[in-house]
């Protein structure tokens, strides 16, 4: 038997891995492999107190930061207990220590700001969601006169002791609150912020770039990263669904097929974050949203429609649809290099790994998540159906997406999917908790 | 930015494999990569309306069972909400899965039923905790008369569909409830069950077996697993301290050691479920408790505490400490193949996969967990301290550990271990949740 508390641990579980695991032919198949992150209730506090934190008072919140708030109060959205729960899974170390270790993720960011160089030199720099304060510490490297590092995690006050560690406690203000609610008493020249989440938009986290872009960003200020793009493409995975599915039709010589809806629903009811690859798309990708971080409005990411229309490239059995997405670090007078306006069908293919670090200083680094590029932690997300669907080259495969904000949680994502193929069409309903 | 809510989500993160990852050293390490099972909330319920199954009373479950239950409720423990919810975590498919992929376990089980087959051929079997039915199956395919195959999961409704899907039904009776409410109208041969959890002892579901063997089991009987033994010993891990604690000294050439204590409270509150190797052991291992399975009783397993002596084979420095466990499937006329009551410096080394599959039949087979033996989905439970301790060759670490069920909730585990080396003495408390 086996048995993890669903609320309440947080121990470490490691995942066997291959080569030590003769016995489990596909182990990174397996269901229970499943990444904990950002589960760590608890830990932070209790370590604050020990350490002698006395929390955000040691920070350098303006002293009038009460009054104002109280004042502002009614203009600014409400912090939720989501918000709350959302903001303390990040008090855990764990959660950042895996996204500094993607090396995509943070030299990507490192060399985008050394590219941007000549607008932080000299400059004052907001980081939002800063959480150990490494992309503050590049901006203060890279010559940022002032980097204001703001999270609203108790992971700030470690970003504090790194940056006194560090003596630039001169440039890094951090400052442990709400984009919303802490005060900055001047325009800002740039704005940095690693906001991204499963699928772009999952945890909604781009808002805060907004507000703190409609608070504080000069006009002509930079915005890094300054265009994301979320992308669909239908998927046949063979050996997920034989690993998940067909697996009960012989165990150990038994026939458990009987097992075989619940395993459906339970494996593919919600959508799944995994590492997939080029092979497994059938054709292009469709762009679900292109959102350029100067005008998008938060309106606008409440919902997201679009109509796509795929021609699969191969005959196989289309298991479901991926989703990926790309950031470019382009400087406000640069367009972002590619046209996302055109329809997925004719779009040029570019390979990915061509596209992520750049010789040209004038274009537009980006930090790609597509399959066809090295792994990242925000892997790729699938919505796979229950059943797989038989399509022939060149078969169309139309349909519609619906990404929106749940009603329950504003953090999670309801992803209403329509599909229709060789003249039987679907809708799926799932939801990014 | 990455976030899982800590709560609700069940969708499926696939870990990144090494292979897949050029750009992540050791992604076997990172604090990401912790497995999520049993926490599954809901999704059975769900399954459950939609495959028209009307719950419990499809299943065989006596017809006086209420009246009865009435009657017997003040001499039965009762079902706590915590109970509830750990019946609830077996109802996803991905935990079975998991399981029954570990061939290991998986195998070893299937060759104990067919190594005592002449004990179970014409004879009645009670299955505890009997999952999707498998171990019932394997009964039914030696030849049992009747199987009871006890559940208070959900699963158990999988199970039956599973029995019937095999014309079982005549032989395999699932018995959808807990063993301490269930009726079974006469006495059995045979107690099987797959109870143990990690560190053998996480999860309390030994007490199922014993309630299992006092209501039902006929003297003489047989059980299976019959013998359990806890190991604990002195490990030396320092990739694994490296890789959480050290990597803050130098973060893309940022000395973050600011970060440290955090880290190593973060990474080493509670136990670490992983995987180590024979080379991690600094000595034999001291056994903490030998159960035999015809005899413990309940109370004994509510404390256990035992006092150990190493004497450390090599230099290096001490991270901490490593439990595992094997169990033997002995019959109630053979006695365990080991003296577990040797002082643990005394204690003979024998190979682990010598000891896993014996030639002569007359031996118990042993399905072991422990380091030097192929890795299972139990792994090994690992307490680390904040601080290695550097060690001596023949210097002796001396100290006692105990571990009693949780008031909290009596499936979770406090493990407080003491510890004393070179003329200092510690003390580390932590909780199995």
């Amino acid at each position: 038997m086996m048995y993890s508390n669903p609320t309440h641990s947080n121990g470490y579980h490691q995942q066997p891995q291959q080569d030590q695991h003769p016995t489990d032919r596909r182990p990174e198949m397996s269901h229970g492999q499943r990444a904990r992150r950002g589960r760590r209730p608890g830990s932070r506090s209790r370590d604050s107190s020990r350490d002698g934190h006395d929390g955000a008072g040691s920070l350098r919140v303006s002293d009038q930061k009460n009054l104002q708030q109280q004042q502002q109060q009614q203009q600014r959205p409400p912090c939720t207990e989501f918000d709350m729960a959302y903001f303390h899974s990040y008090a855990h170390v764990g959660i950042h220590e895996e996204m500094i270790k993607d090396q995509v993720r943070t030299e990507t960011y490192r060399q985008a700001i050394m590219q941007h160089q000549s607008s932080i030199e000299g400059k004052v720099v907001v980081d939002v969601g800063c959480g150990t304060g490494i992309l503050s510490i590049f901006c203060a490297q890279a010559g940022a006169k002032r980097v204001y590092a703001v999270d609203a995690s108790e992971i700030a006050l470690q970003a504090n002791e790194v940056v006194k560690a560090n003596n630039l406690s001169d440039t890094v203000i951090v400052l442990h609150g709400r984009v919303e609610d802490v005060e900055i008493d001047e325009e800002v020249d740039v704005i940095i912020s690693e906001w991204m989440g499963y699928m772009l938009l999952y945890e909604s986290m781009l808002g805060s770039v907004i507000i703190a872009r409609d608070r504080w960003l000069k006009p002509g200020g930079l915005i890094l990263p300054s265009h994301a793009t979320l992308y669909i493409a239908p998927v046949t995975h063979p050996d997920r669904y034989s690993e998940s599915i067909d697996f009960w039709r012989n165990v150990y010589g038994i026939d458990m097929s009987a097992m075989m809806p619940l395993a459906k629903q339970c494996a593919f009811e919600e959508p799944c974050v995994e590492t997939i690859v080029g092979e497994n798309i059938l054709t292009w990708p469709h762009v679900v949203k292109h959102v350029d971080c100067y005008t998008v409005t938060i309106g606008e990411l409440e919902s997201v429609h679009t109509k796509y229309n795929f021609k699969s490239m191969m005959r196989a059995p289309l298991h479901g649809f991926a989703f990926w997405f790309d950031v470019e670090f382009a400087g406000p007078a640069m367009s972002p290099t590619h046209s996302h306006a055109q329809p997925s069908l004719t779009e040029t293919p570019v390979d990915g790994n061509q596209r992520k670090k750049r010789v040209n200083p004038n274009e537009a680094l980006v930090l790609s998540t597509a399959p066809e590029d090295p792994p990242t932690h925000w892997q790729q997300t699938l919505i796979y159906f229950y059943e797989p669907i038989d399509v022939e080259q060149d078969q169309l495969i139309e349909g519609s997406v619906t990404l929106s904000q749940s009603k329950e949680n504003a953090r999670f994502m309801n992803i209403h999917l329509e599909y229709a193929s060789g003249g039987r069409s679907f809708v799926k309903e799932s939801v990014m908790r």
